[in-house]
């Protein structure tokens, strides 16, 4: 899909890429980790796409020539996993279909940050991470996360962001209190979403599932602002409806699945920060 | 268990079948994909029988020895889990367990068809799938599924479900709008069920678990016709209780745990279509 | 941390247990089955720990390294997965961080006891079993139990906890009816939980991994009492909240989110058994 000369990052081209979405239903190729793969798939059926796990070497690069998107999450790795990783991105790259790279705990481990780095050098659309990890990513750290949960802030994360977007390419996304996306050059501030959805396990990891779905249909920029602004309007709606975090993951599938203009309005701000 | 010269398929027999299954509590061995083991087990538990997940080869044998039945479902495929489900399957077979085929995605991927194809010559007792799915695996339709959801209507795959129940010897399970069941000669239509069960995922690799568990305790036929109204009926009260997909897997488990005959008489319909 | 002189095995002493998790966050590092993952994550992120799952052999033992502390389930058994539970353990043993073994399943098959066993004589720090994985795993039973759902009472392996402590110098918790915790010596009844938790899957892993975090932040025993009594109380909490097991994970999560010191006074009682 051709990029526009002016980016559409207004909330309203959010909802507009949702209703895109909705509409065409994108067939979204996951490889992702054991715990993320239920949330991923009821997230993307919640937003009106449709989901497939499917990671094995002996099929991973065919199911890529036949799916809209793919996002690629490192989060419980293992060797033969990774062949199947190598060989879906392949494929999709030489036919030209957007993929999501999600580096899960990247600087964890010297396997971990290992598998990010080649990855993250394989043409990803976007890349989807919590300010540790593109730290990391980004070689602007020694230091990784503390895990899979950040030790950073989004905004120290910001300047890696770019020099990560540059070196590879990708449009970056770095979610946290406030999450900023980049394409290197503009720069996205985000406000939205709530602090009770860092206390559900794999919220992350189906927002990159998402990100992946609106690149489905929107050029790269445009993709993943949209998805963050839609995916954190839910999120906020959801936590305003729980008592805590037990039931929010199938509230958040409830708000996505029936998320309306007023309430993305009302739930996300987008403003453009560089260049002002 | 010998099959009835008339089989029994009223939904009287349905909860005659659910109170079976709660009276003794079948073991059943899942060997299922990641994305559906979850809420398969819990929907076992919700329906009284006792859910174990065992893949590896060097115990999947051993385990299908004492297990009261057995499901395979190639959601998530790879190499050493297929050779995990095959020793299961030989024992099962051999001792005369039944065991439930549920062949995700057939049509997806060259190796995803191949081993379908493969299990489904293995002697199943019921195969489960929704139309796309069945299409594919009785070589009606040179084109298979968009990725595990069903491009086509349970109705269109009646014929090859007949067919593909011929050539197998299973009975053959189509499930969609309307639900089908087949053994090649009778054919039963099942009306039950809400469409929103199809935006929850793995809602029907649960249903394949519970056929299983059903037919540990009546003949195949009357194991799955049974199986399919019961799941659909505690679906459709379910669906009523919500307001989106979120939380329609924990609905289900409650309206599986305490499903009663008036419940079951009011949200499902069973109808016996061939012979008239 | 150094052994009292006299263990803290009061209802008090385990809401401080639980505080001090709520206030130093332990990075858990989980190997556990696939059933399990995603309740067991949002658990430990319930009580206010960080989770996470690496398995892998590259890395299981560089992640156990960081760790606070590792809980290893044999649920979902598979050979690469019990080399990465090795390196992980053997790590983990040298660095003198605490682990806990969860026998899922123990008894059932040959393969599934032989690492069970083997598992055991490598220094757990605590093991979590019911009590046909206990009787099983103390040899004091040639029968296991029906797959991984308990086939005796606790009462009835009391002996058996007592036996294994001193074998393999771990604390033995027994969950069941009535749950009891042993280090060979010592021997501690807790009364709390609801029948209910036992329809609802992997809640006896995710109490494993909650034991982890407890482990962290307490000598063994006080840590397995004082993990029992927290999640047994708010299991209870949870139960008394829902009309059946569909929707208890999520309340079980919402309760050890907030539990306070009057609902776990309220809803677990400890009482030292021997010496009395």
């Amino acid at each position: 899909m051709p990029e526009t000369t002016e980016p559409r990052l207004s909330v309203s081209d959010a909802f507009d890429a949702l209703e895109a979405v909705r509409g065409t239903g994108p067939l979204v190729h996951n490889i992702t980790n054991y715990v993320a793969m239920t949330i991923s798939a009821n997230v993307l059926l919640a937003i009106g796409a449709s989901p497939a796990m499917i990671h094995a070497e002996q099929e991973a690069d065919d199911f890529s020539a036949i799916a809209s998107s793919l996002v690629v999450n490192i989060g419980t790795l293992s060797e033969p996993w990774v062949e199947g990783m190598r060989r879906a991105i392949r494929r999709a790259v030489a036919l030209g279909k957007p993929w999501v790279l999600d580096p899960v705990g990247c600087g964890a481990t010297p396997y971990r940050t290992g598998v990010a780095v080649e990855l993250a050098q394989m043409a990803p659309t976007v890349i989807r991470g919590n300010a540790s990890e593109i730290l990391s990513l980004a070689g602007a750290s020694a230091e990784g996360g503390k895990g899979v949960d950040s030790t950073a802030a989004s905004d120290d994360a910001v300047q890696a962001a770019k020099a990560l977007a540059k070196d590879t390419g990708a449009v970056v996304a770095v979610t946290g209190a406030t999450d900023y996306v980049t394409d290197g050059e503009t720069l996205v501030a985000i406000e939205t979403g709530d602090p009770l959805m860092s206390r559900s396990t794999a919220l992350g990891c189906a927002l990159s599932a998402t990100v992946a779905a609106f690149a489905a249909v929107r050029p790269p920029l445009e993709a993943a602002v949209a998805a963050l602004a839609v995916y954190g309007a839910a999120g906020a709606e959801a936590a305003s409806k729980v008592k805590g975090p037990g039931h929010l993951p199938a509230e958040l599938c409830d708000a996505l699945h029936s998320l309306d203009a007023t309430t993305l309005f009302h739930r996300a701000r987008i403003e453009r920060v560089e260049p002002a």
